[in-house]
């Protein structure tokens, strides 16, 4: 039987790696999504690029956005990203939001869908530990799937509801510890991931930025260690 | 009192540039957005430089995304774009359907319009005339309106309904005669805009792509004639 294709959001992150392990597992074939997009960290696509290779993605697109024609964002523009705040009082949107970001990627993600004929969409966002951006809450993603099945060429021509678009947020409800968990399960290496905000030159993380923090707590309340790089850090 | 802001997108050709005229006329403060993106068809973007100086917007973007690395349409890959089609059997997603187009360009007009502080998104996009698009039909664009909602920053902060993002495509339920019409009355040059798929090098419309067979009729219906230029037209 022909394997099922997927789309799949890949950022180099911790979140997206765990999704990649996952459809990996469901036998899916995946066809994977990056974006250079004027991001300052941009160690996460070359992140990105191994992780695909590592996991033998069909497919591996890099698609170029260039986010800063709107500027709004510390990570597209000249905003300091905040360091040591409080991630529990997150519900805030913070500066390091990019605005309309998720709309965006699953946009093309829905393109790619169509052109490759997948009609599962893979996308790491969480909403417990999503540092309060509006684009990873679980309304949302319903709602950009309703419109996807009514924007699409497959909703056009679906006899029945085979052919619908899903997007897939299978993190979605999970705590960073609970991922972490599922990830290791599933043998994820996460020293090949990168999650921080602001990383060093040579790549290691800040371990202070929003990202960095959930991350380490989320290896922290899974008893782990996290393997990835940290500026300062001695081994 | 201030103008209210509205991100309006603007592709060069007679829809969008009515759209404009109209959005003028009720005192918007106009964000114009317009996209290249590996379109066979780049005059567009030249035309839409001269209409928004001409209609004064207070700024206007030109996004560079690059759909090609998808592929899969006449417009943006080496397919031929048909000519003498019949469109009133245009039921059919022809092959110069863009996958997913109408969506990713209104998520960037979401993101500039989070970035502007708009709360107005204005697509000329149209349901009778549309050449069997699925991203022009009206259950397409309300699900957009509802995801956009909930996608962004004005909609977690917002104590009342008028900081919602509302998606506006006045020209969605009416016909090429009356879109030229109202255009004609609000006093549109025509001459300025471009609509064909596939143009000459110099500019001129073919006269035989589903656009440009629409727009004729267009004007036909409405008494009128067009001012754009076609190829082998003696004037």
């Amino acid at each position: 039987m022909d394997r099922k294709k997927a789309v799949l959001l890949l950022s180099g992150g911790l979140d997206s790696t765990t999704v990649l392990a996952l459809a990996t597992a469901e036998n899916y074939e995946v066809h994977a999504l990056s974006f250079s997009y004027g991001q300052r960290h941009a160690s996460e696509i070359a992140a990105a690029r191994k992780i695909a290779a590592r996991y033998g993605v069909v497919q591996h697109v890099v698609a170029d956005i260039d986010l800063r024609v709107f500027g709004g964002s510390a990570l597209t523009a000249d905003i300091d990203v905040p360091k040591d705040r409080p991630v529990d009082s997150a519900h805030d949107v913070p500066v390091t939001y990019v605005p309309a970001r998720n709309t965006i990627f699953l946009s093309f993600a829905l393109a790619f869908a169509e052109v490759t004929g997948a009609h599962d969409i893979f996308i790491g966002v969480n909403a417990l530990d999503y540092s309060g951006y509006p684009d990873c809450r679980p309304e949302f993603i319903a709602a950009f799937e309703k419109m996807a099945r009514l924007a699409t060429r497959a909703d056009a021509d679906a006899v029945d509801g085979s052919e619908q678009i899903s997007i897939r947020a299978p993190l979605i409800n999970m705590s960073k510890k609970q991922i972490v968990e599922l990830g290791l399960r599933l043998g994820v290496d996460y020293g090949m991931t990168t999650s921080c905000y602001d990383p060093a030159a040579d790549g290691e993380a800040c371990g202070h930025c929003d990202a960095c923090q959930l991350r380490l707590r989320g290896f922290a309340e899974a008893g782990s260690t996290d393997p990835a790089r940290y500026t300062g850090q001695t081994t």
